[in-house]
């Protein structure tokens, strides 16, 4: 049985003057346990859609994979929100590292890294690809445009890739870092390219957020909301541009300008 | 040296014709290890203000704890992000089964509950607090008047305890759990009780914001946000009133409407 994303709720509504029952459609959060190799390793609460992608996804970012050629096999039992996964080499070592905090050898402050799986699978992007300020906003509209979900429930985030000119799908769920693992495993099972690729996405730049992106190897995140700043000391390591508060035609470039067309580089060569 | 939950970085803007640079104001990301009697236990990702509450409130929802007198001692180091606890029992059976899934002996679909430790430590509300929707609105009116943080940087979770009347006191973070461990904590270190409070909050209702709510012991969640399906499971579970979309002199009633008044309980009668 597949589950939908969205259920119906009988709830009481206020109006500002009287309260009455109504129908509401509701965002569905599962847990997903994911077993590799026998051994329970981690629980994902998601929304129950694009479930193949999203643990593909997963295990891509934790750095069990890098292709389809290392999965032997993947089973979904969706009713019991378990995931069996297969790989063809046990990589015990990456099992054991997962969520251990890394600490450097020299001083901890020098790299803004803390776990030892995200040192390991995220690299610095080497994309080239370059768009004008009206192309973001553009891409921008048009994620905003496919999210009726969120719209009508308020409860999903979307992200989308896109090449500069256009956006080419979406994937949505309740994790923000969800939303990023459906589109990375989709990338993985299809073959599509991603360092000239453009990531558009509904929420907050966090640190997860652009480690997701250099692992998925796009070199431009775009959002409409706000960055932290240790997202943005990533974005600088792995020189990923990032953009933030792209909404009504303005926007903000936090990190790596050169892949914006149009900015005086002047100040750079000063700083560099 | 107390790091500050926002920082100012230079970045460059687009105005809808221009580009320039400005300085702006980013909120603070900070990895937070902690460590139980000597081993690494988690890594939260926070902001960095308020963490000896956040450590109690983390502690105490997942059982490790239930007053001060079960803590030896508490020693943050901020700036190297690791928190020291030291406990007056070591609890390994709740540290081994951290973030175990939780398998019900019968039919796994039959309670919400997913995690065990949030089993032993969400208790059913025992709360007999209630108010009007106009009080709620109140509420959450106040709680967004003190977010000037977020106004600003658009990037923290607020979360305030309030009696029926007031906001008493408000805790943010860039997580909306840590929001809530922040509360719990301060709650648990000055005696303040809960079964009479409501709890304000900014983001969106996620099972995660309702398990919290019922480990802190309140009987009511306000927000202007929306909730997800397995969240309303544990409030009907955990007998907890959820509010949502509380916002524009409107709101919605999701479970437990006892605890507003007003509404009529006719049809709870024919359901019951």
């Amino acid at each position: 049985m597949k589950r939908s994303v969205t259920g119906i709720w009988d709830i009481v509504k206020y109006d500002g003057d009287t309260f009455f029952r109504q129908e509401d459609e509701i965002v569905t959060e599962a847990p997903l346990t994911i077993e590799i190799d026998g051994e329970e390793f981690a629980t994902i609460v998601c929304s129950p859609d694009d479930l193949t992608d999203m643990v593909v996804g997963f295990l891509a970012a934790e750095g069990f994979i890098r292709s389809m050629e290392d999965v032997n096999d993947i089973n979904i039992m969706e009713d019991q929100g378990f995931a069996y996964i297969e790989l063809k080499r046990t990589s015990s070592i990456f099992k054991n590292s997962y969520g251990k905090r890394f600490i450097g050898s020299c001083c901890g402050k020098s790299r803004p890294f803390y776990f030892y799986n995200d040192l390991r699978t995220a690299q610095a992007s080497k994309s080239d690809t370059a768009l004008t300020a009206e192309q973001c906003l553009y891409l921008i509209r048009q994620l905003q445009e496919q999210s009726a979900e969120f719209q009508r429930t308020g409860g999903l985030h979307n992200a989308g890739l896109c090449s500069t000119q256009e956006l080419l799908f979406t994937r949505s769920d309740i994790g923000r870092h969800n939303a990023l693992d459906k589109i990375y495993g989709h990338c993985i099972r299809n073959g599509v390219s991603t360092a000239d690729k453009v990531i558009a996405f509904s929420g907050r730049i966090s640190s997860e957020v652009i480690l997701k992106v250099a692992k998925i190897g796009a070199g431009i995140l775009l959002s409409k909301s706000a960055p932290t700043d240790l997202a943005l000391q990533l974005a600088t390591e792995l020189n990923i541009t990032a953009i933030g508060f792209a909404r009504n035609g303005k926007l903000n470039v936090y990190t790596h300008p050169q892949r914006i067309f149009g900015i005086d580089r002047t100040d750079d060569a000063e700083e560099s």
